[in-house]
């Protein structure tokens, strides 16, 4: 999967899982792009964001699954600046800046499903333990 | 595979290495953890350790082979706390912190081997010159 | 794959690539290496290199592509220092350090291409939208 410049990076994977009917998959990804990271707040239950333009994707690392019928989305990212230095963590949003990004899915077979964790306040994949 | 809080992450895959009778795998994975990493001294040929609280696994990579009949697995990381930097290196341990851990693993076929190199003092990968 | 100590990295897998008359492919790698960083300065076209020595290859993520009947690589890393702060970008060349550097392919059926966007100055990957 290809993205080019401008493409908003969630909803492009978001409509592909949609449109291929995919039942799971795994992702790495890399290219240039504008990249918005949230730390995990666990007193709030809020991601802190913060943003990064005109930065190298250096390595991008995704689940696809499923949660009450919508596509689930959680990717990490590694952002490196022209000074070479890394930044990054969950990523919230990102656009492809100016370039592209070359995606690789690896589709599964069976599907799977996020659940949301009250203790934690975040949502989590769950395989055999899926109640 | 989905590893929950206070999993102890190179444990967990050495157990399911076992428990599966894996060949040989490569995996990524991304989470919330509590990692250390070792820088190899060439010198004292000792890891020098490093340990890093609450920080996201925005990246990680490794492979898991075979040694004298033991698991062996390497894996690298990339860290990143909540002002966004990002750390990383050699595993040495590390267990999931205030959230989960996403493991995906691609299981090969054919078992890989590690053999120990007396000139680097490491254990190496070998697939065609296991001697 | 498994490259040892001298190894240059890119014209490795492009010969390996070559050998093995591969169409396309991923991969992911880490090791030990020594690496130069390019980042992609838009208005000269041109790469402002940073070489980095000694240092952890934490990650790296590439795709196999042909272009004009060569073989085209693009692949981004993250280094860590002795002090486990990262670096990456965009990979311009690299080599083995002291150790190895151990690197999963995931080959694909079909080719992929790359072509010469004058727009960016830059190679894109395409896969139904190759002119």
């Amino acid at each position: 999967m290809v993205l080019l410049q401008g493409d908003d990076i969630l909803p492009q994977l978001e409509a592909f899982a949609i449109a291929e009917n995919i039942p799971a998959a795994n992702f790495t990804g890399m290219g240039f792009v504008n990249m918005t990271f949230g730390f995990f707040d666990f007193t709030t239950k809020e991601f802190l964001p913060k943003a990064f333009k005109d930065v190298e994707l250096a390595s991008m690392n995704g689940t696809i699954a499923w949660q009450k019928g919508k596509v689930s989305i959680h990717a990490h990212g590694v952002v490196t600046d022209k000074n070479f230095n890394a930044f990054g963590g969950h990523i919230l949003e990102g656009k492809v800046g100016t370039g592209s990004l070359e995606i690789m899915l690896l589709i599964h077979d069976k599907p799977l499903e996020r659940k949301f964790e009250d203790d934690l306040g975040a949502n989590v994949l769950c395989i055999d333990n899926c109640k």
